[in-house]
C-alpha cells in the first residue's frame, strides 16, 4: 500500500545548513512545503530562506529527538551525520535516506564493500590498520596506491598518495593512525557521475551521466551531456540504479565513476554519496525539476519529477578567491550564477557556482 | 557615475509577504543576498524563506522607518503601499521601484494621463466624481463602459460594467461612491502583456511578450510566445519600454496592453504594475534568470541577467480550490509546480501555478 504523501504545508527538518540545505529549501518552497534547518553554525546559509532553524550540535541527540518532534520528515545535507543521530531523530520521525545508506557511504571499506558485493567493478583495495596490512595492502594493489581514511573524508581530505614501498610508514602518520584503505590507482578515461532519484514506490529516474573535472581533490566543472557513447551512459545509470534498490534507496543519490579504457562499458565506482551532490548542480538551470526538488518529491512521499534536460550545461565552481568574480559573471550572457550567502572566501571552500546553458545538441 | 552594486550578503528588505515576495527571496538567495520581509499577516507566504521578518501594519511609518534601517535596499511586491510608507522608508534606505511608479500605478486616472501623455494609445477614460460627471463621461466613452475606482483596484475588484444609462445611478453605488473613472470598452483580439526590466544604468531588457487569457477579472492563463507578428511584439516592447525611461524606473515593470482589430500594431494599453508580475511566472521555468531574479539585480545595481527564453511555456494560475489537483500535477510530465504555501484555499485566493514547457518552436 502506497503511504499518503506529505501535502503542502508540511515541514522538512533539514540536517545541515550548507549551499546544500538552502539550495533544498528553496526547492521545498516552490512545493508549498516549508523547511527547518537544523545546523551547528550560528551563520549557516540555508538559514537564510528557512522557515524555522535550530542551533546545535550534531550529536546532541535529545536536541535532535525535539528538532525530529517538531518536522514531518528527517532528512540530511551532509553524509557524515552520526549514526547515533540518525537514530535519535528516527524515534521521532521518518528518516530519508534510509539510515543503512548513511552507514555504508560514511565508511570507505564498507563502501566498497556493499558496492563490489552488488557485481559493480570497483578499484583494487584492502583494509588498512597498521603497517603489516599496508604492506599486504600494497602486494594486492601495487604501487602507486592512495591510502585513505575509511571514516570522514570529503574533497580530497583524508587521502595520501603513496608511490614507494619506503613511503608506507611516514604515509599511516600523514591520515593520522587510524583505520583506512588503500585503494589501487584506477587509469581512467575520464570522471562521470549519476544522478538518480528513487520514489518510495521503488520508481527510479535519472538525470544525464555527467562528466566531471576535479582539481586539488575538489570537483572544479560539471559537464552535460558526457563525452560517452550510450552504451556507457546506459550502463551508468544501471550502475547507480541498482545500488539505489539494494539500499532501498528514498531520495537523490550520485554515484561518482571511472570510465576507464579497455572494452566498453568499463565503469570503475568511485564513490557514492547519499544526498544532492555537486556534480548535479547544474539541474537547477537546465532541468524543469532541480535535483534539490526531485529529492523533496522523494522524500515527501510526492511523484517524482521530470529529469529531462531541455539545454546542455557546463557548470563551475567558486572556490575561495574565485568568488570575486562575481561582477563580471553576473553580467556573462547565458550564464546562471548562484552565489551561497558565505561571509568568508576560504581557500578550498565552496562559495558559488555558475552554469552556461545551450541549446541542447 | 555608476553607484556600486550592492554586494552578495546584503540584505534586500521587501513590503509585502505574498507568493510574489516569497519568489523573490529565493531569487535574491541565488546571488548570494538575503532578505527581510515585512507584512502584516502573522503567515505571510514570504516569511518561509527569508532570514528575518517584520509583522507590522503598512501605514505605521515608525514600524516602517525602523524596518528600512537595518536593511540595505527596500522594494515592494504590491503596489498599493501607501506614498506615506513609502516616504519613510526612504529616508532611511533607497527604495526602489521609484516611488512615482507607485504614485501613477494607484491611481488609474493618474496612470491613464500618465500613459496617454506619453503618445500611448490608452481606452478612452474620463475622470467620475459624481453622478453629473458620470453622465458627461458616458457621452464621451459610450456604452457600454466600465465604471473603476480610481484607487485600490486588482484582479477585476472595484469595477462595475454599465451597459445602459439606467445603470449609471446604480453603479456609482456599486463601487461605494469614490473617485473613479469611467473607461470605454475596447474591443480586442487577444490580452498581451511586457515584462521589462530597467536597470540603474538605464538598460532595458525584455522577455517575450505574453499572450494572457484572464477568467472573472482574474489571470487564469499566461502563454509564450503569443501568437502576435513580430512587429506587434516590437511595437509592445517599445511601448513598455517608454513607460519604463519616463519613470526613470528600476526593477521589473510589468505593462499589459489590448492587441486591437485594424491597422497593426493597433495596441491599447490597459495598465502598469510597478512590480513583478503573475502573467511572468513563466519566466522561472523557461528562461535562465527569472523576472524575480533579474527585479533583484536591478534594484541591487547588479548587471541585469539573461531575459531569452529556452523553452516554450503556458503557465495556468491555480485559483482557490483548483490547488487541491496538485497530486495530479505534480505527476504530470512536463510541468513546473509551484506552490504558494497557503493554508487556506479561499475562493478567488491565487494559490500556485504550474507551467508547461516544450523545447521552442
Amino acid at each position: 500500500m502506497r503511504e499518503a504523501p506529505l501535502p503542502p504545508g508540511g515541514t522538512i527538518g533539514i540536517l545541515g545548513g550548507g549551499q546544500l540545505g538552502r539550495m533544498l529549501s528553496t526547492a521545498a518552497s516552490r512545493l508549498g512545503l516549508k523547511t527547518h534547518i537544523y545546523s551547528d553554525e550560528n551563520d549557516a546559509p540555508a538559514f537564510d530562506v528557512a522557515a524555522k532553524t535550530t542551533i546545535g550540535a550534531y550529536d546532541d541527540e535529545a536536541a535532535i529527538a525535539g528538532f525530529a518532534r517538531v518536522v514531518d520528515i528527517v532528512t540530511c545535507e551532509f553524509e557524515n551525520v552520526p549514526a547515533s543521530t540518525l537514530e535519535a531523530a528516527g524515534r521521532a520521525a521518518p528518516v530519508f535516506p534510509p539510515p543503512r545508506a548513511f552507514a555504508v557511504a560514511q565508511d570507505r571499506l564498507v563502501e566498497k564493500e556493499f558496492i563490489s558485493g552488488l557485481g559493480i567493478q570497483v578499484a583494487p583495495f584492502a583494509a588498512v590498520d597498521d603497517i603489516a596490512s599496508l604492506k599486504r595492502a600494497i602486494s594486492l594493489t601495487k604501487l602507486p596506491a592512495i591510502l585513505k581514511t575509511r571514516r570522514f573524508g570529503y574533497d580530497g581530505k583524508g587521502q595520501v598518495l603513496i608511490r614507494e614501498q619506503s613511503e608506507a610508514e611516514a604515509s599511516l602518520q600523514t591520515i593520522g593512525d587510524v583505520p583506512a584503505l588503500l585503494e589501487g590507482m584506477v587509469l581512467f578515461e575520464r570522471e562521470i557521475s549519476v544522478i538518480v532519484v528513487r520514489g518510495k514506490d521503488g520508481e527510479l529516474r535519472y538525470y544525464d551521466a555527467i562528466e566531471n573535472v576535479h582539481q586539488g581533490g575538489i570537483l572544479a566543472t560539471s559537464t552535460v551531456p558526457a563525452s560517452i557513447p550510450d552504451d556507457v551512459a546506459y550502463a551508468a545509470r544501471e550502475i547507480a540504479g541498482r545500488i539505489a534498490n539494494a539500499l532501498s534507496y528514498v531520495g537523490v543519490l550520485c554515484v561518482e565513476m571511472f570510465q576507464c579504457e579497455g572494452s566498453s562499458p568499463n565503469l570503475v565506482v568511485n564513490e557514492m554519496a547519499p544526498r544532492v551532490h555537486n556534480s548535479g548542480h547544474w539541474t537547477l538551470d537546465a532541468c524543469l525539476v532541480s535535483q534539490f526538488e526531485n529529492h523533496i518529491r522523494a522524500i515527501a512521499g510526492w511523484p517524482l519529477g521530470e529529469t529531462s534536460r531541455h539545454s546542455d550545461a557546463a557548470m563551475t565552481n567558486l572556490i575561495g578567491d574565485d568568488v570575486n568574480s562575481w561582477p563580471e559573471l553576473a553580467a556573462a550572457e547565458g550564464t546562471g550564477l548562484h552565489l551561497y550567502g558565505k561571509a568568508e572566501a576560504r581557500p578550498g571552500r565552496k562559495m558559488g557556482h555558475y552554469t552556461r546553458i545551450v541549446p541542447k545538441r
